[in-house]
């Protein structure tokens, strides 16, 4: 494809793309197909001749869309939110037109400090702690999820747990890793990736009340394994759960940890960049004083499109230690000057994409006060949806609501038909929620943050709910 | 940003990029720039308030563009190629625009149905085995890289390895994987990650004149650890090493393998591609009988911006044991029917992008002939450059050179005087070119792949290094 022809189509496809997000409504929210729909249109065997692009876009409409869940419509309330926004989807766009590696700073060297001064902005916009930042011993690193930078923590903190000799000699003797039942499965996941197993992965009592973890818990936890020899590696403090965004103590968790030298990661994978706002700066109390890392997706509140999610480390040595190793064809004048940063060393794959532009056109388009009323209208849509729960008789809402989720049930419900209730409007295409379980009983999740969605979306997806529940 | 802003926006940035690649060879190959150069051009704070779009790309010509090695350049002939291509940034685009989530089949089917379908025309265009399709026991998964597909192919031989306990158990005993000095580093980056540390990995022998791995060695190395009660998990043959772009013996390897019950990998993270070509199928001889898994990357040279990494496995069942984790808002009808995949039980991270539509765009403006047309070029023109070489008698050229790949050095030059010559040439930014050690030796490496690159611009970087070396 010339410059010219790609000019061209690159025009249609910005015009689709725009086509698409001004009438996205018109799509059922949930894709309507059966398993193995989209796979049975579209031809078993590779053409053998190129054809025009044109034909590219026309199946998009015809195959591809009617099986897309719609993740940008102002309807989809399930999950957390995706967000995408224009300037996002530009900054991917350069990303791919640039198409350079940044896996040294010599491959790139804008990717590599473009990076450097889009975490720093982001760590100062967060109020996180001058030892994240990357003049320090420290630094932020983009990585493509949160589960691929809890997997790098749980490898840093093995490292520094095992006096460095983990990257060398592999898992010999017995570590563990602390998390709640209601820490996010990528712990879990990192855990048997590094190694240690499911078996090393202790869970800590909750507030059955509140669902934030117990540091009285965790502290017995740990010494119980101190005293049969287990090395306790890491523990993984939770801001903004995935199931009803609870928020553990980090403080506490924090004091317990420095006790015993143990690596505080805090997953703060959703709800991390409400700390935008001042009124919301608590959610990180303890941060500055006890995280050995820290991570938050703006892929998935900040109006950039996955992947972007952001780890920092408050020292990056054992990180660079754990992941870091040489071929010669890597080997180069800057690297070995100690002058620059190399990310390649803070991540699982050795490539990296110029993921930093997506994210600096997010900050310079939208501003900070532009990010801050982006997720102040998430907040503030929550709190309208929570009010109408609340006040209709036949519904419970959960209390909880700091961010854009909001938990609720039909108060006399049994799980099977509130789970019902939830496939029904799913599958009606109306609006998409999700559930989750707490103490045992289903709720339902409503994940508001989506950049289109209104007061009026959120007012209309209670009217279906409260109409699919059958009327008062 | 609005749909219509986006779509303002977007054509510039699109004609911005159509400009870049038209205009792509005034721009020093290798950037200009000393390290913090870029970082100091840019504000040490984030914006308070939001700017317009043409400021960033103001910005993006005045700090970034300087800040670049550009990979795209048709003197670019460093590493191997980081192919991009017009349909490939559009399908990238599209994907961004989308926005969705396939971490399974339920979050937005067709990106999972079209992920099927693409990894499978690529396996027929490759010829890889019937047991390598989704209609088999076994299937294949786009990751972002071959590291990531690596570290997936240790995981998942481990698993299987300790009878199916380690995901549970974690790493308890000893087990090894087996590389030799020639593969990739992402191997033992991944034996260190998933726990067994570099002491687990065992260096087989190469022959010395081909760099192909000794299978009469690997069969002492494995009966050694199998004495001394360490579990052989994964052998890694490789087609199309990176440092020269030698080729395993994939059969004679895969027949002691079989022998002993170990995981074959097969890292053809470069060269696999080539297999489109029927006079390169030689390439894969071994891999339909033996190999337990398989992977290429379309980003290297295959038209596909990164990140775009195949991996083929012959039993998904060992690999989603080691990966599943099914946590309480992801449980879903489709996945409980047992009739759809989840691709994020595949891979390391939870999230996943459409990125299955990047490679249905390109195989489908390029259609099976213009792929094989683009590859046969790259390894003409590594014949012409080989040929230019040869007939120097100041010069040797490796006569190995089957893909894209050209190793060469002045003949009697030291290793110094070989990487000076190497840095003079690549600090002018006529070309970029680097460096492998080779029986500790220096050699250069000429990759060339990038579709931009003609027969004019190799004999002209052969003229730049003839000079830059001194006339005869």
């Amino acid at each position: 494809m010339t410059p010219e022809e790609f000019r061209r189509h690159g025009r249609q496809v910005v015009d689709w793309i725009a086509d698409y997000l001004s009438t996205i409504e018109k799509h059922p929210v949930r894709a309507q197909v059966a398993p193995g729909q989209v796979r049975a249109m579209l031809p078993a065997h590779p053409p053998e001749h190129g054809e025009p692009y044109e034909t590219v876009l026309a199946d998009l409409d015809r195959v591809i869309l009617p099986g897309i869940t719609h993740w940008q419509h102002p309807d989809f309330f399930a999950y957390f939110p995706a967000n995408a926004s224009g300037p996002a989807i530009l900054g991917e766009l350069l990303s791919a037109g640039l198409g350079v590696q940044g896996m040294v700073w010599a491959t790139s060297p804008a990717c590599t400090e473009l990076e450097t001064v889009v975490v720093d902005w982001l760590a100062e916009l967060l109020g996180l702690p001058e030892r994240f930042r990357t003049d320090s011993a420290g630094g932020g690193v983009i990585q493509d999820s949160a589960s691929s930078a809890a997997l790098v923590a749980v490898l840093a903190a093995l490292h520094r747990a095992g006096g460095g000799k983990v990257a060398a000699d592999g898992i010999a003797g017995r570590y563990a890793i602390y998390v709640s039942s209601q820490t996010h499965s990528a712990l879990e996941k990192a855990g048997r990736i590094a190694g240690i197993g499911a078996r090393g992965v202790r869970v800590v009592d909750v507030d059955p009340e509140t669902l934030e973890m117990d540091p009285g818990h965790l502290r017995t936890l740990l010494e119980a394994d101190l005293a049969e020899g287990v090395v306790p590696a890491l523990v993984c403090a939770t801001i903004g759960t995935t199931s009803t965004t609870a928020v553990d103590p980090v403080r506490r968790i924090g004091e317990v940890c420095r006790e015993h030298g143990v690596w505080l990661h805090v997953d703060a994978a959703y709800a991390g960049v409400a700390a935008i706002c001042p009124e919301l700066r608590w959610i990180n109390d303890g941060v500055s004083e006890y995280a050995d890392s820290y991570a938050t997706n703006p892929h998935k509140w900040l109006l950039t499109n996955f992947d972007c999610g952001l780890l920092w480390v408050a020292d990056r040595r054992p990180v660079v230690e754990a992941l870091s190793i040489l071929p010669e064809f890597l080997r180069n004048a800057a690297s070995e000057s100690g002058e620059v940063i190399d990310y390649r060393d803070w991540q699982i794959p050795l490539g990296r994409r110029f993921r930093a532009l997506k994210l600096w056109s997010v900050i310079r388009w939208y501003g900070a006060e532009g990010l801050r009323a982006h997720l102040r209208t998430g907040i503030e849509l929550a709190r309208h949806f929570a009010g109408l729960v609340a006040a209709d008789p036949d519904f419970e809402v959960r209390e909880h609501h700091p961010f854009g989720l909001v938990c609720f049930r039909p108060a006399r419900a049994s799980d099977e038909e509130t789970l019902a209730l939830m496939e029904r409007v799913n599958a009606s295409g109306a609006l998409y929620l999700s559930h989750t379980k707490v103490n045992g009983q289903v709720l339902l999740r409503m994940a508001i943050g989506a950049p289109a969605t209104t007061a009026d979306h959120v007012t209309a997806a209670w009217h279906t709910l409260r109409q699919a529940y059958g009327e008062p």
